[in-house]
């Protein structure tokens, strides 16, 4: 077999990269090691910066998240008992975001991919990528029995942080910087409708919580656990009786609980590999760097790393250029690195870590005060919240 | 011995608010413990918001800083080997801070109190307060081989982290927050012109540096070192140094060095204590808090709080009403918690924690990054700078 991009993972990056080199004519297969199903269970993120957004239109799979995407042009942050909004439009000069599912972003993909007949290979097991520093990149993998091969020009690794792509790159030319969280995030997806029609986000003595949701009648909480919690622990009754006790008394009445669709354990990781290119081999999304979700940059990020790449390899072909690839990792890194900066700033400054020292809870506190009283302050959240431009600091 | 208000300490909380009581007609004695030579040799922060310079003008004794200070509208941020202008007068609609040492601030205090008679006792030894939970505190002391008394309204503990007022409290009633950093600052005084003529806050990978002055010819610098040098350690020749390694090209090549006319290492603290009042007995500046001093907010809260118990007094004996000093602790708190939480971040992003990870520093400089292109997060650095307003919130 033969493509022009090879591309590992069939997660929203590895679609996405596929559905904008397939507008521009240029072939790729994808390789994914689980199933379909499987892939569309995993509950992610749900909130689209506009350059999100705008890329799944840029890909033609904007519909339906015209259409059923609830747009958000503000969000509460709940601390010492005070609700205070965040009015994004206001403090950005007209920005907002895109409330829609990672996994309705994922179905538009595949079903796209589908429709065009579109290869993508699933359960491709033990997959191996080969000879990424020629101009001969190949990779192998196992299907049914049977050991299969395909020869490539590039090879784009959108297999996530455990995927194979990171792993197989040399140990001398990777760097890798990370912080862990000294907590999880407890979730549970329920089809009941929001407390509130915008995300809050609450600040609280025994721990954050968030309020998200995927739509008017399904909704995505979240609440601040220590890791050594297990999810038998859990019961829907003790997650529904805890989000109470951390909302304000006027939330708390209103929400709506359910049976749980799901309910998870997630820990909090800040992750940056540098660079992310390694020959003809591209790192983009998860395999590259993981964010906490506190304030959705992950999938966010992922997508301007796709839009960077599928630019820069879509200049290889048409223009005969390698300015885009040989620029693809100091431009994503930049976006990135200011991304963890604001999911590490909004995880410290929303979370307990009262194990560190009752000052720190004084100091978060004093913080929270000063940005609501103050303009810029507001501003620095705001903008940041709804994603930096992509020209910012040039 | 009676007076109305007993102050204890005679750095520049107790000497401002000595006269700032006076001026008000209401009496005051003020007991230090060492000599006068020994609280002018003590070498602290340089920098005055406007509402401390506003204070010494408000106690008559503004003319010489007036003449002498150094009024700056502006100071670098070096990181990365770049220089950015932080333009505090454009970021904040016209505010500006003034240059004029502590030890300055403490000499035109001492002599106008000296002129106007009024009394301190210095060398002032086993000061103890008495009683303060009653309406007829006391205070004792033994100078000259005898044990001293005097009844007051009030006392008021001016004397320092180290002080007898906070140490007096019941444990019961105090809650304190501590915070302690991995690192110390190593100064040095020298008859030297400034490098430059605002000051300069150096994000370096060998660790902070700041250099700043007391006039055109008095520079004061300071270096980041572990906690475990000793200044014996450090020759005048091995400070001049490191920091030039520290500085831009351009600093560096413009520094003159010179003997130094004091060295030494100060540890770095965030500290608070609640409340500030105990029944007659007050705490006001470092007896109640510690900032680390990067942003010098150290005696420009020491002038507020003074500002707040004056006012406090004044309306309690002139005004015949409480309101003032049931406010006192609450007031403050507000403020210096503000102020704690500036100085703790601009310690936090200027400082090397390397023992913490390698990816802090990422961090650092992608919010510095982010920060100098953002006007929002720039406003957020100036405003705090020039100290917020004193109604900021309400």
């Amino acid at each position: 077999m033969r493509t022009q991009v090879a591309i590992i993972g069939a997660g929203p990056s590895g679609l996405l990269l596929g559905q904008l080199l397939h507008k521009a004519g240029i072939d790729a297969i994808i390789l994914e090691r689980q199933t379909p199903d499987y892939v569309l269970g995993r509950i992610r993120a749900g909130v689209l910066e506009q350059v999100a957004a705008d890329l799944m239109d840029e890909a033609g799979v904007g519909q339906r998240m015209h259409a059923e995407g609830l747009v958000h042009s503000g969000f509460d942050m709940l601390f010492n008992g005070v609700r205070h909004r965040i009015d994004l439009e206001k403090l950005t000069g007209g920005k907002k975001v895109m409330v829609y599912g990672q996994t309705e972003v994922t179905r538009d993909l595949m079903d796209a991919r589908a429709a065009a007949g579109l290869p993508t290979v699933y359960e491709a097991a033990n997959v191996q990528v080969h000879d990424f520093d020629t101009a001969k990149p190949r990779v192998t993998y196992e299907k049914d029995g049977q050991t299969h091969s395909i020869d490539c020009d590039f090879i784009a690794g959108c297999d996530g942080f455990h995927g194979v792509c990171r792993a197989s790159a040399p140990r001398s030319a990777i760097t890798e910087f990370e912080k862990v969280y000294p907590f999880g995030w407890l979730g549970l997806l329920s089809d009941t409708p929001p407390v509130h029609h915008e995300l809050i986000y609450v600040n609280h003595p025994r721990g954050f919580a968030l309020c998200s949701q995927r739509s008017h009648t399904r909704s995505r909480y979240y609440l601040q656990v220590p890791l050594t919690d297990k999810i038998e622990q859990w019961s829907d009754d003790a997650f529904w009786a805890e989000l109470k006790r951390r909302l304000d008394p006027e939330a708390a009445d209103k929400l709506v609980t359910g049976p749980s669709l799901e309910k998870s354990i997630a820990p909090l990781r800040s992750f940056v590999t540098e660079p992310l290119r390694f020959g003809r081999m591209f790192l983009a999304g998860d395999a590259g760097h993981i964010v906490p979700p506190t304030g959705a940059k992950g999938l966010n990020l992922a997508a301007t790393d796709v839009k960077y790449l599928s630019n820069a390899l879509i200049e290889f072909y048409q223009d005969k250029t390698e300015a885009g690839i040989d620029n693809y990792s100091e431009r994503c890194l930049k976006r990135i690195w200011r991304a963890e900066r604001f999911s590490w700033w909004f995880t410290s400054i929303m979370h307990n870590f009262d194990g560190e020292g009752a000052i720190n809870g004084k100091l978060q506190q004093a913080e929270l005060d000063y940005l609501m009283h103050s303009e810029a302050g507001l501003k620095t959240i705001a903008e940041n919240y709804v994603g930096l431009p992509l020209n910012f600091g040039e």
